[in-house]
């Protein structure tokens, strides 16, 4: 990286170009412009599967990389500037990132949804830069204070673990119930850490990749299930035995997007259950949805985070009802960022962690910036 | 009919066999046996396409009719009898009759779900006999006393609008909001009357006939939109202009089960909305379950009526906030049972209504028996 | 009115000093500051108790008249201006204005609380500046259009008539319940017509100004109940036993703040039953709550309005569920606003409105600014 | 105890005379009467403050000990019988009773509510029997298989615990919320522990006793606090302050009915927070309504338990969320019962289990009843 980088007035930043190759720019470095803004200085970023799909294939639905972006929306940092609205955060403090800006005044946002504000600016989803860059800013209300036991590289997982707040909250009260989650990547494995600490009492976890069943083993999932080749209404017997549980599961939280999950999920459903469908399907499949009927059920759409998800996911770990260790699995300096794309793409381990400009080694980070 | 349908100890019935033929029997008259118990001399009862899809296909899903029914479930009537803890109610108060009959000890049951009690008997569902007969038995809480200027015939009509209710109440509060109706048959056109009376603020109306569209607006509804052969996405762009609706309806319930109008609705519906599946479903669809995520929709399935709902029905009919007027186009008497199952096959008006054995004119339904 | 007033760029105002005097002054008409800003001449303005407690009493608990303010929050207008981001509304448009400006960024305004804001700026509450002037800036999310039959004069209802729909949402799902509301004042009176609208199939209003309970009646009260110098209990038996419900009300609304009809409100409250309080209320009463835990009963207390309250007041008017018709007994011109608030405080008549500087006379009203 | 005690067909019970004396009786053996009846022999019942109160005050509210009557309804014990609808149980099951017997039929029941049953047949509440004898009937829905872990002296304490659930259950969502309880006896521990166990992030308990303090601070109370002979206002402010929260808890928990914390628990309650009034208040007191409304706080009584408490509760032991360990501190025989009444009256201790007839040692208890 350039001298310039470290430069108090330059915002080192790693660039997709809408040629889908990456670039280091040096841009300009957020200032505090209103009373409410918050500048942070950016430690660890998570990769996500959607700022890998910008990569590879330029878009996501509507969303078109038509001009150079920077990606990545997983982040948390320490706190360098502060407006005069913000000044309950101190310089210094160490922060995660909520990276959505609403626009609060609408309808959406003013009666408590303001992930469905239709003026969101959402971090690394075009037309808005994300957070691979030293610095960003945001408003107070994106930014929540950390724990001090919270390595600031597990913090870069508080996002998905609001995502699976969200989720999970979807599913309303969890106490005393059963929950089969399908799929065992990040989203899917925090949905079961999240179930756990909201009180349920059966958490089924199935996949096609056994090593990720094991990790969930580990992380406390009281079943895990391999999906088999099998139709959707004999894996849906097959884990609805091994879970001892006759009439199906209260809840089933899908985070695959998958066809056959989601009909096995539905089949797996108890009557008057509910099923939440934590984002990432494909457009269209072939849906139960005559069972959907018979059982009364519920099926929800998830869609990002909302009011209280970010602090009830920093509370979480606070309280060690969840636990992030061993979620990041391969950690990359910021001048690696490629290769941590390349590492996503190859779906290798749990989470990848880029951290950021000025973050040269591990030691650093756990040291001065933890 | 033979002069032995009146001896008071006999229940002449009309049955359907396994091989699909009808025919007349007189079975035993049911007596009350527990103190909660009421007979009810049945009045009128309108068909359902349920009952006739087991005159011409034998089964609905896994219920068969492998041993000789009696069908019919919407029915109005006259209590006969009671047992000493049902003596709230009189010997010739006029009753709508709630046709499923619950464990009423179960968890369902007890936590408030009795529609989705497993050990559910539910009239004219195999292997348990329905109304097409002269009296019926049910236990007090499944019997509804009815408002005086409510005639018997059109009382038939409080179950499918008890369905109606059971589906908007699954819809949440409608007050204000904008409800999109797809299917104008009965179960369709009762749940716009109940929009309506449930506060929504506009109402639009779906289906490929006109003649049915045409009744949903003599009853009220604020847009009516005949479906075309144009895309989901294109109906549902058309549908939502008609209405002035750039971002969609609110509540969008489906009485169809067509996988167009599915998709026309999901489609339709605004971020954060609500979907209800009025039953009636084929049993797999082709679903836009993306879409319900980035708009984190809700899709219910509806199960027929639970508690309140019968209750619910009485009192919008007592309140004139809907009105049954128009619903009954054909009656038939007992004596030409088949001949009102033959027209419901045709499609034709909107519900037919059978007379019950010794109700053997109209001018005697509206005189004596109203 | 001096010439001055209709210089466009003065804002003649009815100012209310610390020591309780009234005074005209020529304030500095708003302009356009942020591109939501709406500037609105204020057409009509309904006077509260708390704008007249203010003149008689210098404060509302801690909120006291310290320095010159300008009350009146209940108004309707006609748009004179509005920045970039508002040109959804038109110059002429005639609107109600929601009198409080939230933060919209604190947890209560994010999680669809906004009426608990902290940083609430509300109208006519120290040091806030109220509608009584001719010109008032608001948010764009502050200002409704009106539905063209509704007179502006009407219009200031607007606002008792959100309390009402905020006080009957917090009562949840009315339909076929039973309601008892205790107060038959302007928000009394308006819950009963939204209660109604609501689906309520019971419907009694309680008071001991018998013209009062002859309005309700007229406006469509199932019951109307004179409270006597009994006892609560003696009351409360009284009123269910005319209303015919043995085991009391489904619903409460008390819209007098005074210990005896809350305690006769939950003695008449139903097992289960919802109890909504709506405002007013003196610091404390005597309070009945083992009935409370008998009968496991919920006691809300209702502030003001939150999202959704005032487009539903709207659509009620425009959609006749709720007509507005009656209710304004008194009209004042501008220049005659102390004998409004006199009036008030004299409890005379319904709902006493005050017009704006420059509405001259009510046939103007009526024509020109209709 | 006389050797006729263990005659099979005897039911040796302890019996309260309307003179509030005890004596020992020989009673009839409950026999299955229905197929859904199960026989349970009594091992161990925990004295619940109404028990006593009975004994020396003769009556509770409107229910008088006007006949004589068993007490005791915290019980735990061994199946010895069961109908032919109940064979999922086995004889020798170890399982807690849930003392109520609803109708199961009524509108309270269907709709979710069985508790506010107003047919409920409760154990020891005139003229219902308790479970202070050998043997007790209940149908299969009040009988619950216990964990193996727990013992049957123990699991006399899921009653209360039940009781807990319920209250913490009506408090809505825990996750992340911040928790206040008034009163360190049995119920308001447990609604502690279930509190956390609930997701809550700060519990606080205050009482008037230290050792009561001291027992909740080691069963993982966040904050402790002993009330003062302060106003309301005073202890509520510095409750608040020692628990870092200025602008109040989310939930208030009273398990006191006592005036001074009812009071206290209001005004230490957030805006927009939700206070369970857990049973046992007195009739009236003075209650900051004021407060309540300018919150828009919800105040809700709590009756019992209902749906799903007793199998929650029973989950909760079973994934070891709560640790009954400690709860029971004084330990009686049979024999003994009436010195177990004088224990509890004298305020002794947290919970004193009196256990059931031919339970004769603590050591056969742990060893052949375990």
């Amino acid at each position: 990286m350039s001298k310039s980088m470290f430069a108090d007035w330059i915002n080192p930043s790693f660039v997709l170009s809408p040629e889908r190759t990456f670039s280091y720019e040096d841009r300009e470095k957020p200032a505090v412009q209103s009373p409410r803004d918050v500048v942070v200085q950016i430690v660890a970023t998570g990769l996500c599967g959607s700022d890998v799909h910008y990569w590879l294939h330029g878009a996501i639905g509507q969303y078109v990389v038509d001009k150079p972006i920077v990606l990545g929306h997983e982040s948390a940092g320490i706190v360098v500037d502060r407006g005069s609205d913000a000044t309950d955060l101190q310089v210094g403090d160490r922060v995660a990132l909520e990276p959505g800006i609403a626009c609060n005044s609408c309808d959406e946002c003013r009666r408590g949804a303001y992930n469905l504000c239709p003026g969101m600016r959402f971090a690394a989803t075009p037309p808005y830069d994300g957070t691979l860059a030293k610095y960003y800013r945001l408003p107070r209300e994106n930014v929540f204070r950390l724990p001090e036991a919270l390595l600031l590289r597990d913090a870069a997982l508080i996002e998905p673990l609001s995502i699976a707040v969200h989720v999970c909250r979807l599913a309303g009260s969890m106490h005393g119930k059963s929950v089969a989650i399908f799929g065992a990547g990040p989203v899917g494995q925090l949905c079961a850490n999240v179930s756990s600490a909201f009180g349920a009492d059966t958490v089924a976890v199935s996949d096609v990749v056994l090593s990720r069943l094991e990790f969930a083993k580990e992380k406390g999932a009281s079943y895990i299930y391999e999906m088999t080749r099998d139709s959707a209404a004999q894996n849906a017997t097959a884990l609805t035995k091994k879970a001892g549980l006759p009439f199906g599961f209260d809840i089933i939280i899908d985070a695959t997007g998958a066809e056959p999950c989601i009909s096995c999920g539905v089949n797996a459903l108890k009557r008057g259950g509910i099923f939440v469908q934590a984002g990432l399907g494909k457009a269209e499949v072939q849906f139960p949805v005559g069972a959907i009927c018979d059982k009364e059920a519920t099926f929800k759409g998830s869609f990002r985070y909302g009011p209280g998800d970010y602090d009830i996911a920093v509370k979480l770990i606070k309280s060690k009802r969840v636990d992030l260790g061993g979620y990041v699995t391969h950690e990359y300096g910021f001048g690696e960022a490629e290769a941590a794309f390349q590492n996503v793409a190859d779906r290798s381990g749990v989470k990848s962690v880029i951290y950021g400009p000025g973050v040269d080694s591990k030691d650093a980070i756990i040291g001065a910036l933890n």
